[in-house]
């Protein structure tokens, strides 16, 4: 099953909509630009990776709908650029296809196609890469695997990206299990991981987000595998909300932790985590769940869309050209400092 | 409003539904036995201070309905003592009321009235003390104060713990905010804890719980207060599950962490957090919230109620006695050690 194709015969942009996973598996065939859009803006795609495959099959929709009229489809594939303005991917994808309108529709949507065999390309080099890692860390037996988020097929393309590596020890008989926090507050992790993971017949089990700490503390992860929005040049990782803490409870463990991404993840223009601008999202995705209040109404809610996990507590980023252990530089300023911690330690009483 | 009560009138034990906040806000008259431990079952009374309250209330009850038969009160007071087996304080609260039996109805009454005396006592000692510790780091301004679960008047009786310290800073005008944990799988700091803060005009934000960590190592954190189910002697605290991440981000982040609870909860038969046996609860809680399914049914859970923050990542547990920082002791063995996250780091290139 694709998630994002292009049918010839509508023709049509047909997406799995995310949406209804996991109750409902239903696809959308969509015929216009603006229909595309609309699905773009309401997440019934989602992920920067697809996104950039969606609108590069946008554009090219738009050269077939407009075949005696090519001048038309630029405002079209700048329309669909927009839909989602900070997902870089999407403007990149359309913008490929778009180069190729001179060459008629035929080849924008050869593009586009390109585009995706790209992303898969990129993935399984990744994926294949960071499990050999993991595969090499325990030689003798299979792997529980912690990840947090969706990073599979529905948000990267085909093979995915850390979870996708996680498939690929399954495949090699060398994983145990995969635990998935359910990612507070879309839960993505509920509704999406563990649907890519039932399909592939992979073992798995769900978990409440805080509960992802305490798995690794107490000894029931081998790894701690998530994927990446953008990677600082100093190897600073920003990525969803509930990243951070997993790590610092993997270094805490001694429990690798590892950031699966393709190599245009890491951005040379963000110097460290600090030069990220962290998004904060609206008060309705905390106060409720699938429509159900979990609070009092007009509740003031703290929503930060990711986190930013520093360098040092990244064991690897691995990406389809390399597996990157980011460190500091020998002259930096050491970081460590009086804390309020000690003070309070040394203020009361033993 | 009490929480827990007994009304002479009927005679009842009077309870503040628990389940219906923060939507509706219902009390419970309860007239047997049988109801008060159905109600317990149920969980409309929760915590473990509570729950000893309660059940002293409960043998009160009892002692009333059976006036002229005394010897009917102990098989009620056992059975109270055992509607949730795990919750010391609710045996301990019966038992003491039932050892004024021989007194009368009167005197039973007395002396659960006297259980709930002392848990305001001694909550008021505690939550005193760590609002002084706190106040003391930040003598310029108001403090924000981060927390999960609920460990207020719901949980606590009068006064609460460290849902209570803060809401001392907040009669002192030393609060600048309450940072609260929605706390899943039940959502207790979500339903109950903004619930509190909200009727004592203290001003909170909701996060959900993987936001915590963030918050700590943004800045947006003076202090970290949570509660515990459990001290073990070297100071090892058991707590509702998500404390532990919150100890590891306060940690890194030089942000003091508070543990606030009664003496009682430090127990000399519990040397170190490894003795603990951490409960493991039904998937039901993890597989949906207010009846409405979050991911595929039938995905296989991982539930665990509570977790285990080693000593040395706290900074003081604060009693009604004495504010105490766990310290290792001189000659025990380091627990630095080569560790996978190091060995990685080898293995891969820079």
């Amino acid at each position: 099953m694709r998630i994002v194709d292009f049918s010839d015969e509508d023709p049509a942009v047909v997406l799995l909509d995310q949406r209804a996973l996991p109750h409902r598996t239903e696809h959308l065939r969509l015929t216009t630009v603006d229909a595309l859009v609309d699905a773009i803006r309401a997440l019934a795609v989602r992920g920067a990776p697809n996104l950039g495959i969606a609108g590069a099959f946008g554009v090219a929709l738009a050269a077939h709908r407009h075949p005696d009229d090519p001048a038309a489809v630029p405002a079209e594939a700048e329309r669909i650029a927009r839909a989602r303005p900070t997902a870089v991917p999407l403007a990149l994808g359309a913008r490929r296809a778009l180069a190729r309108l001179d060459d008629g529709p035929a080849a924008v949507l050869a593009e586009a196609r390109a585009v995706a065999a790209d992303a898969a390309r990129v993935n399984a080099a990744a994926t294949t890469r960071a499990a050999d890692l993991l595969s090499a860390l325990h030689p003798d037996g299979p792997l529980r695997v912690l990840t947090v988020c969706n990073t599979g097929e529905l948000a990267c393309g085909v093979g995915g990206t850390a979870l996708g590596a996680a498939l690929r020890l399954h495949e090699r008989g060398m994983l145990s299990e995969v635990l998935a926090c359910e990612t507070r507050p879309l839960l993505q992790g509920a509704r999406l991981t563990v649907w890519e993971l039932a399909r592939a017949g992979a073992p798995h089990r769900l978990c409440v987000d805080s509960a992802g700490p305490a798995a690794i503390a107490t000894g029931r992860v081998d790894a701690v595998v998530v994927g990446a929005d953008r990677i600082a040049a100093n190897g600073d990782v920003a990525n969803k909300i509930g990243t951070y803490m997993l790590a610092c409870a993997a270094a805490r463990s001694g429990v690798p932790f590892l950031v699966v991404a393709p190599e245009e993840t890491i951005d040379a223009h963000t110097a460290t985590g600090d030069d990220v601008v962290v998004e904060e999202r609206g008060p309705e995705e905390v106060l409720e769940v699938g429509g159900v209040p979990t609070t009092s109404p007009g509740t003031p809610v703290f929503n930060p869309a990711f986190d930013v996990t520093p360098f040092e507590l990244v064991t690897a980023v691995v990406t389809e050209d390399r597996a990157w252990s980011p460190r500091r530089e020998p002259n930096a300023p050491s970081a460590v400092r009086e804390t309020r911690h000690d003070a309070v330690r040394r203020h009361v009483s033993r």
